[in-house]
């Protein structure tokens, strides 16, 4: 039975982009899996309400649904335990734990006002109005006031990465001398910002650069084949 | 042979106060190790110099000297495996590297400004005028001055915390179920506040103050027993 995956798309189907999907999508990876993409978009919340979800990812394993990103990590390593770890042990389970909440916080909150106005031109008429409608009233203002002076604000950014930074100079990945999903939690907010927007993150003299350059390579390359701005 | 271990002191050479100190004080104890504590002083750098080292912990174990932390850890971890696991496994272990940096940078970096001034109180008259003169010449302005506007600026201290926050909404430690060395970590630098100032970093309600209460009474109320301020 194929594994099945609900990915966020816009006018591009074959484009996915939301941060959430592609740490699922590196995760099967890294335990040789596919799954079949269904593409979803923001105003498709019907196709995912009978799995008990608002958001993506939505993972399908037969009958059963598996919903968020974190969830779905830890059943793809209880399930596939032969496989190579996604965590290296209990421990790393735990920590990554940890990863996933600076992930979430400092990445995708940090990258969020830098791509904000450029998603809609990623969208249909439909999910764009939406996208921009709920943005708005999260954050009180236009989009384009969320990026303004985001060339300023991402040196905040860059500066908020240290413990990233820090890392890196003595070993090459978060998981150690191979990437797992503590690397991937990280990777996938970089990923996003690439596929939908051109605004450059990361200095090219950044230890982190580096490593982001061997995350788009991984598995022959999967995430830098997908259609996107050169990052 | 007994472990031997430099410790960071001021006036009173019960009081041990670094942050890098704690993280190993507590590696220790987690391990079911002791270690003699030898007090050291700011200005004793004639003394640990022979071990290569500018700074504390320094580790003897026998002829053998470890110098940082974050190296002391990994010795005890591959010295004594039988024993509780700072790292619950490679996996860990690699997190935990991030954590480390994030320890230094959010928790050490982030709690600095605000005791700073308290410190010297801490100190006899020669390690006093040392701290004062070297940290003022770091960052560019009297001790009284960097804390200065404490009371509003814990508040982004605290809104840096969020990624453990959301750790500990759905588990009790860094570590998992029990607390490791990625706990330790984080803990060291609350540890280190609480002995040298009476500033209140946390408010009741938070999550991250019970947890902290938990590593309070750890090994029997170690890090409690401790003299400093009530946290």
């Amino acid at each position: 039975m194929a594994l099945k995956l609900f990915e966020l798309v816009g006018s591009d189907a074959s484009r996915p982009f939301s941060p959430y999907c592609w740490r699922t999508r590196m995760a099967l990876a890294h335990k040789g899996l596919s799954a079949d993409s269904i593409p979803w978009r923001f105003t498709e919340k019907s196709a995912i309400a009978p799995h008990g979800s608002e958001k993506v990812p939505v993972m399908l394993d037969g009958d059963k649904a598996v919903i968020d990103s974190w969830a779905i990590a830890n059943y793809l390593e209880d399930s596939y335990p032969e496989r190579p770890s996604l965590f290296g042990g209990e421990g790393g389970r735990a920590m990554a734990r940890f990863i996933n909440g600076w992930g979430d916080i400092t990445i995708v909150g940090g990258i969020f006002p830098f791509i904000i106005a450029d998603i809609p031109n990623n969208l249909a008429a439909e999910d764009a109005a939406y996208f921009r409608r709920s943005r708005e009233a999260r954050f009180g203002k236009p989009l384009e006031q969320v990026a303004a002076g985001r060339d300023q604000a991402v040196m905040g950014f860059r500066k908020s990465l240290e413990p990233l930074r820090q890392t890196l100079k003595t070993q090459p990945f978060i998981g150690g001398e191979q990437p797992n999903y503590a690397d991937y939690i990280v990777f996938g907010g970089f990923q996003w910002a690439r596929v939908v927007s051109p605004f450059r993150l990361l200095e090219e003299a950044d230890l982190i650069f580096a490593w982001r350059e061997k995350l788009f390579d991984a598995f022959d390359g999967m995430a830098r084949q997908s259609p996107g701005f050169p990052a």
